[in-house]
């Protein structure tokens, strides 16, 4: 037979087309004019000389990659000294790295619901926290976005293990979750509490120590927290944070952990050396905040449309998703890189401009930034 | 209430010490005086000068993090300068790079899967090739191992999309999958096959281009192969190749490469200078599968239970998991790691050491390796 399997592609390409939601690749080289507003590089230290400094001499001493599974010959005394800084740093008993915060999600969901589980989770979860409750072996209720009542409602009267479920800053529009109520509505009813704290660490909380410290609930019996290396830490990784007993639970039973290479030594002694350093310069997350509400102030000043941000993610909205793609590209043209979620980035549809805030923007920087975002707004974006 | 919702994880920690099947965690410094028969750097190269110092320069270069995803800022030159050298190596006409190899199965297969398609995968694939079934919106079918006449079976009369998934060498026992065959029916039947080269990639085909070149089914218009970077290329990451109209797809559908930060950049940059080294020296693959043979050979010679190797990883059965774990550790004690495979690691429920060979092994170093291995062999494994 002479069908080619792949054929039914092409139709999901033209469907792309029509759409104007085409994806493509667009390698960036190492020294750029452009003001980054697109990143996830929230204190501006990937690359920080202490970071990168510290990710070479990694790769020199231990080696390119780990050689194997954490559970083989994949764990280093890196590894091992990253995890216990971290958990210090965020106020947890115990720390596990992932080599990606997508694995570190996979983990924590599936490894924490045994057989029968209920899960509930909020609708602007994101992917890998979603992907995790299609993996689990549990019964998944999703609820409102950030309402405490929903959570509420959907684990009242289960007597059997329950994980509720929640970023703590949402990645598309950056704002943050109803922790202390969540926590007071899992406390209730007995059920756990995994909060994803990608867009967090680094940024809110104590000099950084993320939301779930600063909604004093590190090191509660029930909270899991999971993390990233790649955003505020400027390097690549994840990690789950939790009681001790939890992270041993992962270690012997989390696919994603048992089954996978362990994380590069050199991303490992890069969100080391970031860890350090913002442990160090505690106003680094005060500094990031500040930019951010500054750039929102002056974008919704000029009539945009943009939530306030709860921590370093802000996002515009588009009138549409060709809109939103010009004017990214209008932005870059006149030197500003922002992040363009379109559908289906976006689950309810609505195309935006996404913007990020840096520590280390200067006021001329955000000057700039807002001017350019302005200046090239579409028509309807008002 | 007081009730702890993680209290369930110790009757769980106690059932796995009940059955001694506890992991634990062993931190390894960056110089050892043990000889590695339990890592997957077949080929020597993770700590090789020309990778280490690559990777170094490229955390100095590009920083110790991509910084976003692959679609807003993680995608650097480096990382297309790497994707084109791997397509172009294992003769296929695209390539897309992942910060994991079980970032890219879960890619491949959902992305691979429309709704209703269906899945034939084999009993003993790697645990992110099931994953990615579970996440896939379509009917799996689990068939026997290495069987091609489950796949044609399974596949039979089926008029819609179809997938056929094998580990090209499975992980455990190191036994190769009948490709031929099994790309034989899938042509026969209209489905796209997919194969995971993880263990193959640097070991298997002329100069190491892989177990799918060495098939013949390379650029092949309905065949798609994962790879590993963290094996042969010594480093971390996964990657997808296939037809340019598929990895077009995956930029524009796979969860895992949208909603993930993209590869480090000293990653991308040590799995491109392995994969030079390997372009250069393409008898490093040659040498990497007679290190396995002359090690079967010795150890099957002593009595021990092992099947023939077809790349560089080898089993050996034992009698069970406390015996193989002190099998492991004996053989750690007289300078020799190994790997112990135990429940759930193996379907089978079968333990076993894990044993890989290097290109870098001395005669030697293999003449210890198995002087020990036989020397502290439990009894019941002969």
């Amino acid at each position: 037979m002479t069908r080619d399997p792949f054929d039914w592609i092409d139709a999901r390409a033209e469907a792309r087309r029509r759409a104007g939601l085409v994806r493509t690749l667009r390698p960036r080289p190492a020294e750029s004019e452009l003001l980054d507003l697109a990143s996830n590089d929230y204190l501006g230290l990937a690359r920080h000389p202490e970071v990168t400094d510290a990710a070479a001499r990694a790769a020199v001493r231990w080696g390119a990659g780990s050689t194997g599974s954490r559970l083989v010959t994949g764990t280093t005394e890196l590894h091992a000294e990253l995890e216990a800084e971290l958990a210090a740093f965020c106020g947890f008993e115990a720390a596990l790295v992932f080599a990606t915060g997508y694995a570190a999600n996979l983990a924590a969901v599936t490894a924490l619901t045994p057989p029968g589980s209920l899960i509930v989770s909020d609708a602007a979860n994101h992917a890998s926290l979603i992907d995790g409750c299609r993996l689990a072996r549990a019964e998944t209720v999703v609820v409102p976005h950030r309402e405490p009542e929903g959570f509420r409602k959907a684990l009242d009267g289960y007597a059997g293990c329950a994980l509720a479920i929640t970023d703590s800053v949402f990645s598309v529009d950056g704002d943050a979750a109803p922790l202390p109520q969540l926590a007071a509505v899992c406390a209730e009813s007995g059920a756990a509490l995994l909060v994803d704290d990608a867009h967090g660490l680094g940024v809110l909380g104590d000099g950084g120590r993320g939301t779930v410290a600063a909604a004093g609930l590190s090191g509660a019996p029930g909270v899991v927290c999971t993390v990233t290396l790649s955003k505020s830490l400027g390097s690549q990784g994840g990690a789950v944070l939790g009681p001790a007993r939890v992270i041993e639970h992962l270690v012997n039973s989390a696919r994603t952990f048992i089954f996978d290479t362990g994380l590069a030594p050199a991303a490992a002694a890069g969100a080391l050396a970031a860890l350090r350093l913002l442990r160090g310069e505690p106003g680094r997350a005060a500094r990031a905040r500040a930019v951010a509400r500054e750039v929102h102030r002056r974008l919704t000043s000029a009539g945009l449309d943009s939530a306030a941000p709860d921590a370093c993610v802000l996002s515009v909205r588009a009138p549409g998703p060709d809109a939103a793609v010009r004017w990214a590209a209008d932005c870059r043209s006149a030197g500003v890189a922002v992040g363009c979620f379109r559908p289906p980035s976006v689950p309810d549809g609505i195309s935006r401009l996404r913007l990020s805030a840096r520590a280390d923007m200067t006021v001329s920087d955000i000057s700039k930034a807002c001017e350019v975002i302005i200046r090239t707004a579409p028509d309807g974006s008002r």
